[in-house]
């Protein structure tokens, strides 16, 4: 494993190499593809993903052992502006219905044999109000990035991200309005169900905070720690152990985004190891997924985070990956191949 | 169970009264969606399938105990005209690949603790070729009818629908050509690959299918009987058998929407138990979900038939049951509910 970096500087230095797939797997997987009994290209993305993950595990025969949903929890400052229809203490309650089973990543890891990691990210210590302070100081982001690349240790092969934080959506769009411009407006979105007034407060505090630190946007690291909380450093340390080690990563959906548009921001190829698991109904979605470059596995107006998304859309990926080693061969089923007519 | 219908006016007959999902049943799904530890409407498309699952089971909290994929296999006359970049012999060898477990169906429904039964439709008896003559005699066609009924037998509470049959995207193109009229062109795909010349042969077989038997084509089973063949009808059986029980049914993509076209035709709300599992890269598939009415919940540019697409989508639906009655409720995980602020 890769020494945690302790300081922006360390974690900017961590992206300036990052691995590259393996072209000769992701050959064997394709030429493999066509011998499976199904006319070529027939499996769709499947085979897409099928040869994705193995170029990544460095595997012709990729695997799915230790698949894992890795939830960041922690409590945003920004929170006691209202911007959510829940009060801040959902984020607690959440994390405990996390461990009790019942929520919904905790069914839907049970349908797609994942495994559940619930990390509390300092729950009592909130980040600072983005709209006032940065959210973090310089050792909590780099901590809380660090703590994230802890995600993948003891042998997960496939990392599906979620995220839990009450107020982490305003947090997320301001993220995406310091990135990308435009208005406030043009990012915010409903979250949690926020009415007319509450979502006018989060536009609001969205264009408060990027006008806030409007000084320290140029480098993304420095607009993570303004803007972000211990959930997206986390998330953003997650990804990039997981690359560092050439394990494939499932994106979810708004708010795990604005940790993986940091990273972009800084390196365009830092998320070539990453599928999007589904497009979010939630505000701007679709639009940051353009910019990333990411095509979503699905699309069902889902919007509630905990990685539900992306838990869900591993059950296309273990199918692709169970087909790709799983079916006979022509050769073996003796099954007449195309023919020439 | 229904008796069988043993001639197409009898099948007419069982289309007049169809029952109607429970609005109780549905109503208290929606109800207790309310209640789980989400947003509500959070869940997108999951919370849908849930209360349109409770409404065709009847059940407020349903139940997939015993889902299935069933397959239906027969042979096409009209393969004799090189529609296919495979020969015909491959529906029998792909058969067997099913019932040796080396197929794609088989690994995705090994994936999402599906039952997979095949049937075998007369494979050494293959329907006439449509461009000659009509597929099949009207004692085949209601016998094949009443064969694809038996397909809910045994307690299932979901159904699959899949097909395999080399010549079958032709069958299905000359269905469409005949019901949404156009150009032939306009509902032929490429189907298992074929090259150029194996596309005009197939456009040209779609066209002379439909003007040979112009005359018979008023009457929606009369054209099932004439365009189609023993997959086609048995599935339209089993769709119709699975209403009268109201079993909920996914549709699968180009072929299996075929037989279900053909029902919509007769009765316009035949379909309304109905999931369409996925969007099929094959030819007009998009434009005939259009034409029935049905938003797909997958799009993953696949056209393989076997009910892949359908059996893939069911890991979305066995999410969407598994939240419903697996979710704690704010109430039970002492979360607190949105709030007026």
């Amino acid at each position: 494993m890769i020494d945690s970096p302790k300081t922006l500087r360390a974690i900017g230095e961590l992206l300036a190499w990052l691995p590259e797939p393996s072209q000769a797997s992701r050959q064997a997987a394709q030429a493999r593809q066509k011998e499976l009994t199904k006319p070529p290209g027939s499996l769709g993305r499947l085979e897409e993903i099928a040869a994705f993950i193995a170029a990544w595990q460095e595997k012709p025969q990729p695997v799915l052992n230790r698949p894992l949903v890795a939830v960041f929890a922690s409590s945003h400052g920004v929170a006691k502006k209202n911007v959510s229809a829940y009060p801040a203490s959902v984020t607690r309650a959440m994390v405990d219905n996390f461990a009790a089973g019942g929520a919904a990543i905790n069914q839907i890891c049970k349908v797609n044999g994942l495994g559940l990691m619930v990390s509390n990210l300092a729950l009592d210590i909130p980040s600072k109000d983005i709209t006032e302070e940065p959210a973090l100081e310089e050792a909590d982001a780099a901590a809380s990035f660090a703590y994230g690349m802890e995600a993948i240790s003891g042998g997960v092969d496939l990392l599906c991200l979620g995220e839990m934080g009450i107020g982490n959506t305003t947090v997320a769009a301001a993220i995406y309005h310091a990135l990308y411009g435009g208005a406030a407006a043009d990012w915010v979105g409903y979250g949690t169900g926020v009415d007319r007034q509450g979502y006018e407060r989060k536009t609001a505090a969205v264009a408060a905070a990027v006008a806030r630190h409007k000084d320290c946007l140029a480098d993304p690291l420095e607009m993570m720690r303004c803007l972000g909380g211990r959930d997206i450093a986390a998330m953003a340390g997650a990804i990039i152990a997981a690359r560092l080690e050439r394990v494939p990563v499932v994106l979810d959906g708004y708010v795990v985004c604005a940790a993986a548009a940091i990273l972009h921001a800084l390196n365009s190829a830092a998320l070539d190891h990453c599928l999007a698991g589904h497009i979010s109904a939630e505000g701007a979605h679709k639009e940051v997924l353009r910019r990333l470059g990411k095509q979503p596995l699905l699309d069902l107006g889902m919007r509630l985070g905990e990685g539900s998304g992306a838990a869900l859309a591993f059950g296309i990926i273990k199918a692709a990956i169970m087909c790709h080693s799983g079916m006979a061969t022509f050769a073996e089923a003796k099954v007449a191949g195309r023919r020439e007519i």
